[in-house]
């Protein structure tokens, strides 16, 4: 199958990225992270989770941050709302795109989410009713899919009921993520398969960490099975919670280096994106999570 | 394509890779650690380097350390020579394997061996003379593959008419090495593909730097060129001499790891790399270049 000429990144380094930083970080700071991807070029950005602050500090502000960026027209600014409260919460701060997660495994579900799976599931429907009434759209999340630290391998036909329900629920796109980063590209392409015999693939995204080294591969192999979106972390903010000192969320600049290489057009800028992704680095005084940029600003 | 069912790794580690860490390391150190990778099971370690010491003072002691080594049946202990003066203090150690290299373009050529790529061949010519009649073996090396420091973009013909003379002279075996690291995958089966229409793939290997990250992909590009022979450096020995702080060698345990989950054949145990790979770095003092060892011996 050749590659798609055309990629969308989902830029999650503002949420997923910083929520998983062990440094505070200011709401200015994070106010200028976003408005930096935006000048980058990214089409989509996770900015802010409307989530208790008591479990979530790192995500405390995420309304201000939201009345404060810049927004550009086209742009998708989306938030992590996993409760009613949280999804008002969001509204209120002009949110008109939301996502929600559920995980493959109910080991995962039972420790992240404190919940069975069909539990969380049933969790999101007042979600997806209010969004339906307010014209909000929905991106639902799936953990674990490559790989569980609870149960060990995940199934793809498992990946692929849990992702069916969410879109049968109303989810306009279904991220796969590789929460802790054991996939390989065989297993990769095994599983889109198996998950677009009940999904169109155009409505499926891939979520790759790289803690094993792999999520370009992934990534690569995903391409081949014509997937079209990814996720993706400015600078590779955000570690890995199972294996401390170890990668998390792919980098960016590491995910746009390949595609430019592969002729595949993204409408990012690789440059302003580094500049962006070294800028917070510095904030948090974190070394530089993306070998590109690391590659490049040491050149 | 479907991919090859078995692949084999060339460990470049006590070479290529300890030639370029800053710090020095004792024959003992050296000797333990190719040990070390022959118990893990590699089939072909390059051990050492016959060159002035003048030149590369980490490479005093090779013939020590082949003397020294446990040698094990089958296992390929080869060594650089490029120069007939090198080749003889090799073959006087008991060398059976020794490796030329060349540049795929004229500014690498000049400024890392000093003279034009055809004076290289010219050099070479003794030593292959030489290697015939000891009934010893020679591997070709070609930099700068899908990129150059100095010039900048490498064509495919280019590679391969340089490759294709390799050949002629007598190598049995040509790694084209991604010098750099600045090749993604699509450039890469271009690269084979080109390269391939002269020489049969099973005579080619891939040697790839992640100082952009891209090293897994491109293995994995290469594989679906029907190419079975890599080379890799145990826990990513050996730094990118042009973007200081960046990555060079892919690290043999991240190549590992995914050919494993790809189902692949190598016959060696990835376990006893990431040991012996740590092992090293704690001699040298140095982090673990590897994410897979990273990430297992911090979970």
């Amino acid at each position: 199958m050749s590659l798609p000429q055309k990629v969308n990144l989902v830029e999650v380094g503002p949420r997923d990225g910083l929520q998983n930083e062990s440094q505070p970080i200011s709401v200015d700071d994070k106010v200028r992270l976003v408005d930096d991807l935006t000048a980058a070029g990214l089409g989509h950005i996770e900015v802010g989770s409307f989530v208790s602050a008591k479990w979530v500090p790192q995500m405390a502000g995420s309304a201000q941050v939201f009345e404060r960026i810049q927004r550009r027209e086209g742009v998708i600014y989306s938030a992590l709302a996993p409760n009613l409260r949280g999804f008002e919460d969001a509204l209120a701060a002009g949110v008109r795109e939301v996502a929600v997660f559920a995980a493959a495994t109910e080991g995962f579900s039972q420790r992240n989410l404190n919940c069975s799976i069909s539990e969380s599931l049933e969790r999101f429907a007042p979600v997806m009713e209010a969004a339906r009434m307010h014209g909000v759209r929905v991106r639902g999340y799936v953990s674990c899919v490559l790989g569980c630290p609870y149960e060990g391998s995940v199934s793809p036909e498992q990946v692929a009921t849990v992702a069916n329900q969410l879109h049968a629920m109303g989810c306009y796109e279904i991220s796969l993520g590789d929460t802790i980063g054991t996939g390989t590209p065989g297993a990769t392409r095994a599983l889109f398969n198996a998950v677009a015999a009940q999904i169109p693939r155009g409505k499926l995204a891939g979520h790759f960490h790289d803690t094993y080294g792999q999520a370009l591969v992934n990534i690569y192999a995903s391409l081949e099975e014509g997937i079209q979106v990814f996720d993706s972390s400015v600078a590779g903010l955000g570690g890995c919670p199972y294996a401390k000192g170890a990668s998390g969320n792919v980098a960016s600049e590491d995910v746009l280096y390949m595609l430019q290489g592969l002729g595949i057009e993204t409408g990012v800028d690789l440059d302003q994106v580094i500049a962006a992704g070294q800028r917070i680095c510095d904030v948090l005084q974190r070394s530089n999570g993306s070998r590109v940029a690391r590659a490049r600003l040491s050149a």
